[in-house]
């Protein structure tokens, strides 16, 4: 690693970017402690700490050298700087920073830039009905909470996506730089595109501590940690050491360096003609001590430079006079009185040293991504609907004929969406996006590649982990995008998703924080069709994870035809501030609704599907379906029944909103409780096949009138490698498994059907059987065409 | 990179290894291909060939190389080598290897090594009743499936750890490298002592391509490569090349090089006087083709050295007799006729190079670890219960207790108990276990250091994912041990959950395999208890997730206090075969049951707590809670209802074994209805207040004849960094809450008693404006005791 001499610095400006880097550790510290006498008017008493001290101290002062000296660049260079903060428990710094450069006080007005806001500030941090310590959404300029770890880089390069003039400090916390996602996200630089894209800068921050335990990237040596940065394809500087003046000196320098290399590299990009290369692009290895400018030690143990320094270094101080002497001469030593004038107002030489207003990271319009938010414009999707004549009786490829109207979506929307997939854009049968943009890749290229370039738009890489923070980076920004994965595999991002809906929760109640546009799954490998994969790719409790979510910001689509998938998409492509999960199959199927049918029944969410209906209003039985494979079976069970016993009087319904089923009190889609019973009467068998795990129908629908007559056939965590017939039989959701279920719980055919009951086991067991033995689907059960019409 | 020149085999050598090669190549394109007709006695028709093609070429021949290189060192060195297979599919590989050595025969008696039993071997892959395409629990010698990618190295790890004399041979995907999971597992030579544990040979297979991209690893360029590896504490020894010949000497020397380095290793830390030193593990960088040995072309487009070859190269062999040509001169060119005797018996030379039967990789005892397995010897836990007099008089401190028993745990154990977890064994106050052993740490150590040592038998280490990889390695092979973890980001490992419990179920049913030890969450950072951390660090839903798996392999339990924790963990940890998740806080909280009156609530699982009750068997209301600070929370409204409204007929019913809710026929643990009943009555409204999300309840309780009567209350995804007291009211689980609703609830209450409960509506107002405005709990409300006895 380089380590610079230069010392670019001049004494008044070393002196005034230590006097920032003190006040906003002043501000940090007043925050964790104190609740009163925010400007140490009067000697510390126990009166003025916070009853129960809540915060974290450890990463705080590097976060504020680092913010300093961003100001100092951004000022210089008249840079647009976006921070990411990737420590956990960076709250106090961020806070700090924001208040004393004043986005603070422009996001929350009655926290002034004054000693009444100073206590507002100190006050309403890690305290009830206050703010988190970790830098949410509530903190202007974040995009990156920091509490769940490892997400802050790919965050960072989502961000720097198509934001060509955007510069993204990330600091990565050596703790955070553990975790799988973090490692997986270092090679984001063969994603970026110096000549499209902005550029990130990381600042691996090598405090050299976690909770308990030394940071392993602090532990491996100097020569190891250079290999491990050059292997990721960077170009590392060091800068460390633990006496402030000679550290500011090195830092500006190395921020200078790093920033004219990226200069460089994309003026090289930006002017060349040919494709783009791949650069070693500049990061700093910060090595400071943990909790620096704290107290030493604690009695008689050292603290700062040790973990100790992770919380709050002097717990005691309510009660051991000693520890509340510590505190004050620990506030004291940043000299207040310097930095604040008599109404707590920052000094004028502080301010300077801010960026202007507009400037500041803390008011960076990126952050806020819905300010910056342009609408898709989407192609009309009625023309690429396909014509139905006869329900069921032709297949289609849903996604395949999403994939064109997608091509187009790309075509005019050409800087500001991006579709990312672990590896499966091609196998979800998308393709036809490549006529309109290749896949991003700027490491070696050959000449057997296919539609690999550096400035595709489509993002694959085999980490979900790092496809979902590069999407969350992009959306967070105010772009829009789409995630493209196998069912079972998307719960590799399950706690990324978590942290996300909290995200979304939080901006709806901040009202200064403008909706960004949805987090959209779509997943076309789902479990029914892992003929080739088995049952490690069979889960489809993504589901049933993401409705544990808020309500408000939730919402599952589980289209059945190609049809109800494109007006499906359409509208999540639209929506902003959801997670909308989209389940749809890849594989051929029928279809069953034409344009005008799929765009009323998406709009209702759930609907009779009269072309398969003989209820007259009065059914003795519904048969309800949610997902591509359940529907089909229903329809085919129906097809079974009304064959066999055409007296018997069906009603199908079919779900595409799942959550039309949850109560409308619980959820903004959910059906009142009259239409509920419209669909699915009070009183009647409702044998209902889904797609996922069925207990969830039950938890959905556990107040509805009708439930106790619900009976619920889905998936049961049985599968295999094999046809898809063999998968719906070991899951008992098969078309005479369905009928079946019909004979036993309507109770006038019980006696009555016992031969067509006996008819249909054994239709079942013979194509079973014909199955397990030859290896292939029967032509009667491939080739099934739903007959009314 | 080093590439060796040596040329160690002898021409017969060479023969011999490529023979084996081969004849395994065979053998894996019979199964994806190969439906009758396996040795190819007549000219290949359409008939003979699977109807559907399912299965995965790519990868197979570089698996098949390293498995018959791997047997060469095991039959010239006697060492004790376990295959561990990383990249995706590499079922065809490893079944056909395993037939060939014998193993696969030996757990499959009717899949004789003769040319039925290759008829049924080539039929019985991914085929309906047959067998999965990874490499999955029913191949003899696996402990990673390799259908969700990314964790075979720290399963690697995992199986090493004290195995002393066991050698880890891993296979890296290049695909599966670009995970997280993986990434953040290379650092895992940190954590491994060469005088105690195994070693761990990686071979990073680089054969270029995923499913429709090329690898990134293979597209950096060999320096960035090398830089990576050694940056992650490797030495790296590169093997390349597409000719055979020369693969094979450089592979054999190679793996020579790397075996006596990894002898000479272990000879220096074992002899050593001093602590171990950390050693640059070697490792090899394998880059050959994918699909070697394949179809060069097909239909004039390469697919040899590219992503066509990843599936069924020729996947039109049933219509077109082009392709089928192909096949047959594709199988041809391995000459099985040398290969296979008249029999279909490999042949005498190819049987001399497989290991002796015992030293087989695929009859290696640690991948079916319930083999070696020994029980722990636990101490007696009720030697380290509390005396309870008074319930609810005394505070205690759950995790603190169980650390002394887990600390003695490890002393009665030493070599086959460890615990793991990202960084909390300290602040979950387990900090007990270090005084009988410290964290295991081979990176560099400081004297401000605490607890680290090269042996230590706690693993820390900031990556969920490598946290639950070690130990599924660990207990696969047979030992026990336990990931203590937030509550919240255990949902990191969410999908590797899953896999596990595919994989337990999966053993359940072969009965060659034998029960493994449970898989032991402890979750006591728990959801109510982010004082510190706030709402990134809140979420209860692990246990919705894993209550999706199969009944028979999932088991939740929420102990109230401290002796019913104790009871157990003392249980989980004698269990084979689960997945055990525990929640339980590790702040001081009221101690309910004394030892004996734990031991038979854990026993039952769920009961009345008659100290609590008044309802002399026949209540007007149950109060249910499960877990810990819903417990105390309805003991402090019974508390005041019990004061108030002294007439009310209360019954209290806690639930430690969440199981016990759902229906005997959905799962084991499961309460006959008619003891549901006698619990929770059929008439009487419940009031269930639970830890986690409350639909839960619901849908464990569904079919339940009280169903209706049930009124539950959790968390509903409300929070932030806060009080206690605050967290319950903002989610309605707070004690003024829980006996409002019982005078909501009890129709008698509901016009007698407004005044009440106007009074305790106004109590909860009052208390929760005094927690607002001062930030800390009310002394009445932190120091609550349940005052009955």
């Amino acid at each position: 690693m380089q380590k610079l001499d230069a010392r670019p610095l001049t004494d008044d400006e070393l002196r005034g970017i230590d006097a920032y880097w003190r006040a906003a550790n002043y501000l940090s510290v007043g925050q964790i402690y104190l609740l009163a006498n925010p400007l140490l008017r009067e000697p510390l008493r126990p009166e003025h700490l916070k009853p129960r001290l809540l915060g974290h101290w450890g990463t705080t002062p590097g976060l504020n050298l680092i913010y300093a000296h961003l100001n100092r660049v951004i000022r210089q260079r008249d840079r647009e700087l976006l921070f990411v903060t990737g420590p956990g428990h960076g709250g106090p710094a961020l806070v700090a920073n924001t208040w004393l450069e004043g986005s603070w006080t422009a996001a929350y007005p009655n926290t002034t830039r004054d000693e009444h806001g100073m206590g507002r500030l100190f006050k309403q941090f890690s305290f009830p009905g206050g703010i988190p310590s970790h830098v949410a959404a509530d903190v202007p300029g974040s995009i990156n909470e920091g509490g769940e770890l490892g997400y802050s880089l790919s965050h960072a390069y989502g961000a720097a996506a198509d934001n060509p003039e955007l510069v993204v400090a990330c600091v990565v916390g050596d703790g955070e730089a553990e975790s799988g996602p973090l490692a997986a996200s270092w090679p984001s630089n063969k994603f970026l595109d110096p000549a499209r894209d902005g550029a990130v800068l990381p600042i691996l921050h090598l405090n050299g501590y976690k909770i308990a335990n030394p940071a392993l990237l602090a532990r491996i040596g100097d020569e190891e940690l250079t290999a491990l940065l050059r292997g990721y394809g960077y170009e590392p500087y060091l800068v460390e050491g633990s006496e402030p003046g000679p550290v500011h000196q090195a830092l500006a320098a190395t921020l200078d360096t790093c920033l004219e290399r990226i200069d460089e590299i994309q003026r090289e990009a930006r002017s060349a003609k040919g494709p783009s290369v791949r650069p070693a692009w500049p990061m700093i290895v910060l090595r400071t001590p943990k909790g620096w400018t704290g107290p030493r030690t604690v009695d008689g143990e050292q603290v700062e430079d040790t973990w100790r320094s992770h919380q709050v270094p002097l717990s005691g101080v309510q009660t051991n006079p000693d520890h509340l002497r510590q505190l004050e001469s620990w506030l004291r030593s940043y000299r207040p009185e310097e930095l604040f004038d008599d109404q707590g107002r920052p000094v004028a030489e502080l301010l300077e040293l801010a960026p202007d207003p507009a400037r500041t990271m803390g008011s960076n319009q990126h952050a806020n991504g819905g300010l910056l938010s342009r609408d898709l414009e989407l192609p009309p999707v009625e023309e690429y609907a396909v014509p139905v004549k006869v329900p069921g009786a032709e297949d289609g490829e849903p996604t395949k004929v999403f994939g064109a109207y997608l091509r187009d979506a790309f075509r005019l929307n050409p800087d500001n969406l991006r579709l990312f997939g672990p590896d499966e854009t091609e196998s979800n049968r998308l393709s036809a996006v490549y006529e309109e943009t290749p896949k991003r890749w700027l490491a070696e290229r050959r000449d057997t590649d296919n539609h690999l370039a550096p400035d595709g738009r489509v993002l694959e890489i085999l980490s979900e982990h790092t496809c979902q923070g590069w999407l969350e980076g992009y959306l967070l920004t105010g772009r829009h995008g789409l995630f493209s994965s196998y069912e079972a595999f998307v719960h590799i991002v399950d706690s990324m998703v978590n942290q996300h809906a909290k995200w979304l929760k939080t901006i709806n109640r901040l009202d200064w924080r403008r909706p960004i546009p949805s987090l959209n799954y779509l997943l076309t490998s789902h479990v029914w069709r892992q003929d080739h994969n088995g049952f490690s790719h069979q889960d489809p409790g993504f589901i049933d994870h993401v409705v544990n979510k808020k309500a408000e910001v939730v919402r599952v689509y589980l289209p059945p035809d190609t049809n109800t998938l494109l007006s499906t998409m359409d509208h999540c492509l639209r929506t902003r501030n959801y997670i909308n999960v989209v389940v749809a199959g890849k594989q051929p199927q029928p279809n069953w609704l034409d344009w005008d049918e799929a765009a009323v029944h998406c709009a209702r969410g759930a609907g009779v599907w009269d072309f398969a209906s003989n209820d007259e209003g009065d059914p003795d039985v519904v048969m309800a379906c949610a997902g591509d494979v359940p529907t089909m079976e229903t329809l085919a069970a129906v097809d079974l029944l009304r064959e066999h016993l055409p007296e018997l009087r069906i009603r199908v319904v079919n779900v595409v909103d799942l959550m039309r089923l949850q109560d409308a009190t619980e959820h903004p889609h959910g059906l009142p409780d009259a239409e509920y019973d419209a669909l699915f009467t009070t009183d009647k068998p409702v044998i209902f096949a889904y797609h996922g795990y069925p207990w969830l129908i039950h938890r959905l629908t556990y107040r509805r009138n009708g439930h106790a007559n619900l009976h619920v056939r889905g998936y049961i965590e049985e599968g295999t490698t094999t046809t898809p017939f063999d998968m719906v039989v070991r899951n008992n959701l098969d078309r005479y498994h369905l009928a079946m279920d019909v004979i036993d719980r309507v109770p006038s055919l019980r006696s009555r059907a016992v031969s067509t009951r006996q008819y249909f086991a054994g239709q079942r067991t013979r194509h079973h059987a014909h199955v397990t033995r030859f290896g292939e689907d029967l032509p009667e059960v491939r080739s099934w065409r739903w007959s009314a019409g």
